[in-house]
């Protein structure tokens, strides 16, 4: 039932021809979303220049191709993340403006480029390694209408490096951490500077680094208080709440 | 050396009373930050309002009282957490003003109560037994500046609670989610507003909960795009980062 | 707004006094639940005899007795688990009817006996240590309708223990099986009945046990189909799905 | 020793050709299963329209068909779970109304539709992703003989797609709630409906999911108590256990 | 049903007093146990000189008391393990022969000395701190009947105590291993000798030994082909294993 | 030096060419080993029948193939586990009486088959999948000149097939019992029978198998006394300390 | 047998009264040590200045004191770890120049304060928490000669802390450096300094930090490649490591 | 700004053509590093005949040829670690003297042969399958300038081997010590000899080893006090820091 039925209904009710008993019987079970009140706005999130987001993993290309479409028939930008080179060129000739990135694997059409972030968001990578991860989260914030200040290979094994940047990084509003390994410069970055700081720990590693776990954990123990942290090589969901923190 | 060492020392060279291979001799070896430029300004986060805080656990009670004391003489506010009731007794018999908050042993001298905060911090907890952390969320956010709205037992497993609350959670700006057992609500949660959500898994649970990995597992893999997540138990966390993002 | 409400305003739909738009917009953005239709029934599982349980772990005495007072103004019967004999004395000066079952520390109030399950439940464990999780199941599915036949000290062991109930297991209609240490009870009674069996791992054992993480994971592995499993010591939750399905 | 020739012996005892002491000595040692009395009856779960079941898993092409071929002789149905294309068309090619589910890699032989559950099944994913185990789940309870209602992607960080189809899963009698990732969907399920609930976490997710670690955790943690858990990806288990349940 | 039993009905049989029919029938459903023949025999491993056992953690001073008498009552010797100094006096007054291990907290009674074992058990530990579980080991291993050698603190760090005792180990004919911390003399000690090695990790350590974690996968890992291991701090398990192998 | 270079020295004392200082000093420095006295027995194990075993994997063919025919110069019989078909092949090629057996991937030289062992060693596994496991014990059991009798497929979910197979299980002098999933077979066998048993957890299963950890654990807390546990997989290990015990 | 019998039994074989065929049997199975050479030298590391160590954890007080007085006979100096303050009190009774040190619960007798170590070692803690582990590697590196230059608190979220230390950083010959939480500082160390680092998780933190897990795995994994890791909490061995290299 | 632009601009401040205001101001933004003073120095470890290294795993072959080029264009020797045969090949073509180690996949340009070490390290492997690890240790502290003596398989299951060895091994001034499965070796080592031990653990095992997290636990936990530990399979860290070692 939506909006215009239950405008009907409460005409019938106003004329008479149905009773008040059998109206209110009648609204007892309908699912109360299709009644157009109550409605649910999860999907606000998304409203306002954020892109629809597709999650490549485990799509078949054509399918994802499809997706893209349609998607692109009510929204100027899209975002598909965890693509394949095969799926990217799909997608480029169909709309010869799609940028694909190799290393993070992301398809991005980015027609509307407002600014709607009121700041820059910092991303930051401790290794060359963890640029893919890193450039998800660049990716994901461009998209979604943001500056972005992106500064890579700042591990705290050559802490300099972290020191030469202080100044860029306290110009950030908001600022994602990638760090594999042993995860440590979340903590470093969120004692430089006052804003919040989203962590991301990657994969980067072997042995007992277990495929991320080594830098999950630390950046949950960060002794830095402004540190707060995704899942492991999730550099969209970085994106995504730098993003949302960098529009308020 | 401050800014005033470096200038008197530069008006040496100026005056030539001291040559320029001995300033530059003398600059060599400084601690960079005594220089008083390239400072470092990680205290930032806790001027204008932000409240000292002392992380209780493990301090004896006549030592945390000193502590408090002496931050209270270069700020108006102070929160200690995981503090013990004989703490608290000590320091309310110096600082009558102070409050203790028995649920989650936090002690807070509240006396500057300017609102920094732009909007309104939601604090959520899934149970009874999650109120603790929650508590401790809501004294760290009030104390640094910030409207807060708290809402206690909305947990997944009767989601009409939560459906009742979704007027008063996309009122929030930041909301800090605390849930122990299968720590589901700040996905729930984050489907249901737009804002950033700050999880917090507890150690509520007994068996599988593995003294909250189960929660915090859960929140990582949050299929919600706006959930960030802090260490089990850190309410101090949640609300602390929620308070960053509030005044931005 | 309750049906009550809704009703009023209907009738001045009816009467015109309200108008079709005026409608529409009071009930957008109204509560659905407290509309009275569209009702929330997670509360229907606990009608027609369900007790009202109360988890008691960490609960204060005083506040207990409380909740527990006020519970049995509305309902015939009580469960309160994983209390202490303070507690339970409590219970008893307030309500001489309550039984205390010292070994799963549980408390209940058994006023109305009438049986709502179809068949019987058995409630099974390995050994003499596994007894209180067992009796938690037990007092459990009892106060909610059931007739339960308890046996103990069946483990895989001394298999002919097991083999010697064969047949009292086979008149179960569901069974719950609580086992400590290597927990292969629940595979062993699932191959010898053709019904449901609810796995109960308990944390019965020591050194690679684990706190009851070896028998949880080895009933999950179950080679026999209709095993399914609930979390360590978690008698009531075996009880009470086991009493779900003694009602279908 | 069959029946018959326990017959025959007693028979020899009574016509006195067999002495009592050489009776009882031929007795003892049997195995008893032989004897036909002391029948083991494991495999009565199996009888009256359950299908046989092969885990085709790590079995040759040509094996699993030799055993198909040889399983529907005494059966009209027949379930192979985890094979593959390869599998699946030389099985059509012998019986040609085998149908494939490519998504879950089941194949099915589906002969007598006689509906033997009670009542309704609902199996129901959280996300797309999570489709081919409640494929698995779906195809193992219609064969099983049940009616089953499919309901895709409702996973709680959408939560009005939950509240939508509220109404439908209350009309089932027993749901197998399938989901990867954070795993939350059987308590908020398990919330709305007074039925049992079979939870399946699937090993969908990345990171910090632990192929299907977290959600399984999070579902022994369910704070909903009709919820219990099946192996991760067990989308057979959870089929199998709910059509248990609904023939009851 | 017992021999006796057995015997009535086949006489009833070759009477003529029962029909064969009723015959099967009555003897389809008895419990095979009871019947005499096809007798468990479990508890063979307990006769001729085994102990009786009682694992003491848990059980309540007087009652392992009662259960000691009762057994002491069909039994020579008696173990009890996991005791309390408490226990062993009650113990003690009614059994004056009792001793107590206060290290290993085992109580013996230890009346029937016959040798049952071929040759000597060695029984190792690798620090002073793993002396209890090696007691429990010994004491386990002379009250089964045999000879034990016991040799302490021995560990790998100083594999010159291990070289010294060589020949004291070779003369063994099976080895209980005792170590905590890296686990690493089992390992060593298989590489000496050419007899069955059973090792038993301890929980002692601290740190990443977790709680004797370290140890055991350790001693599984272990590339000595002649070790085999048991549960953590299992000193029982060690010695009777050893013993049913000394008695072959 | 050897014992004929000693043999030389204590001449040389004799006849006084050497004086007693000088040859103590000479004895000082030797590595103990080569003087043939205090000689290491660690090969000990190997002699008689024994056979030379290498473990396949990661070596090349060649490699192995070269490695076996040395060995063969000094032995009549050789083990090759974990190797490939191509490298059986070569080995055949060379050694046309040797065996290959494709599920566990041995290679066997058998020359020699004199039974060394006492009685016969039980090799059981729980389901067809842990078949390769149990054969790479029997081939192990065997080529160490044991009788072997192998028992396939009888998993606790079945428990009426273990039960029929007592008798058998009863006469063997030492079992080794291969199972995954829940490997709670080790249990059930070693409830029956009195002699040691040797648990093999296997990797078979899926999902919270974690590649036999929950196997594994099951088997390390077993409540039969009479079970120890080698790795995951390690059949070889299984046959090999099986073989150790039967000689005694 | 010592060097003296040795040099008997070669005189007896010069004066001929033992033949050489018997002297060669009779050293054949001597154990290596005690023949004086081949002399197992473990103790080296114990020899010039090196304390005797006591890890006093579950060591009765009076036992605890009467190994030190032991001890205390051939060695001017005493280290105890682990130990209570009552123990120490003893000690000092006995040995009124013991220091007792409260946080690590240290007891050091330091008669003999001769430096082996060729320069400096630096112990660096990250938090004030961290300090017992500290101390205890303070300790330990002092009675074994050495200069320690000690820094607390300089952790990663205030890295201009760091900073500031660099100077004496780098003077350091080798550095034990112990963090808890998130254990990030080795690799900042380890970046700034070309030294050995010794890194010593600590068990400081809660939640994720899984008593020291969490900076166990960071450090493990660290970027700088000049760390090596002790065991949690082992401020000892992280010490004792440090003094050997600084010997060098 | 480099040393030279810091003088000039002191010079314009002493000739006058630069306020002081104005140099505090320039001079306030500056990198502290490009200053010239302030240095910092984490590339020091890499001076003195240390070698580039580069890790090779992930980077693209002619990626990784370009960067070799680069770094030998400043340094005589390179060592590139975990790279290819084709990569390996790509940097012969180029740099004929190069030498690639198939096993441990380095690669390695070593012109200058100077010797920085004082002592010998030691490269010490229990199995033949950790002979990769260790030669990764070996070639990094050849190409650091460093004799290395290296024994290979030298497992505490043939602990005859070891005792062999020991005089070689009390020859090193630092060892490294590389092993899989139960990690015992270096306990064993460390026990024998009185320098510093470095341990890495390999992942060489199966089942319960975990990927070497067996052996990485049991070195962590090691009861000799000389031992320290660096990431799985991690043969560089362990050559890197025995030749910081062997420099001191």
């Amino acid at each position: 039932m939506d909006e215009g039925q239950l405008r009907e209904l409460l005409e019938q009710v106003r004329g008479g021809s149905v009773a008040v008993d059998e109206a209110v019987e009648r609204m007892r079970h309908l699912p109360f979303e299709d009644l157009g009140f109550a409605k649910v706005d999860h999907h606000r999130a998304l409203r306002h220049g954020m892109p629809e987001v597709i999650f490549g993993k485990g799509k078949a290309p054509e399918h994802l191709v499809e997706i893209a479409t349609r998607l692109l028939q009510r929204s100027s930008n899209l975002l598909a993340t965890r693509t394949t080179a095969e799926t990217a060129e799909l997608i480029r000739q169909r709309f010869p403006e799609a940028e694909y990135f190799p290393m993070s694997a992301a398809v991005r059409v980015w027609r509307d480029k407002t600014i709607h972030g009121k700041g820059t968001i910092g991303v930051v990578c401790a290794g060359t390694s963890d640029i893919p991860v890193a450039e998800e989260a660049q990716v994901t914030a461009e998209v979604m209408g943001n500056q972005v200040d992106v500064i890579h290979d700042i591990g705290v094994a050559g802490i300099h490096r972290l020191m030469n940047n202080r100044e860029r990084l306290t110009r950030a509003r908001v600022i994602v951490v990638c760090a594999g390994m042993e995860g440590a410069l979340p903590s470093a970055v969120g004692g430089l500077v006052g804003c919040p700081v989203i962590a991301v720990p990657t994969s980067i590693g072997y042995g007992a680094s277990f495929q991320g776990l080594a830098a999950l954990l630390s950046m949950l123990n960060s002794c830095a208080s402004n540190v707060c942290v995704v899942n492991i090589d999730n550099g969209f969901g970085g994106g995504y709440v730098a993003s949302l923190i960098n529009r308020l």
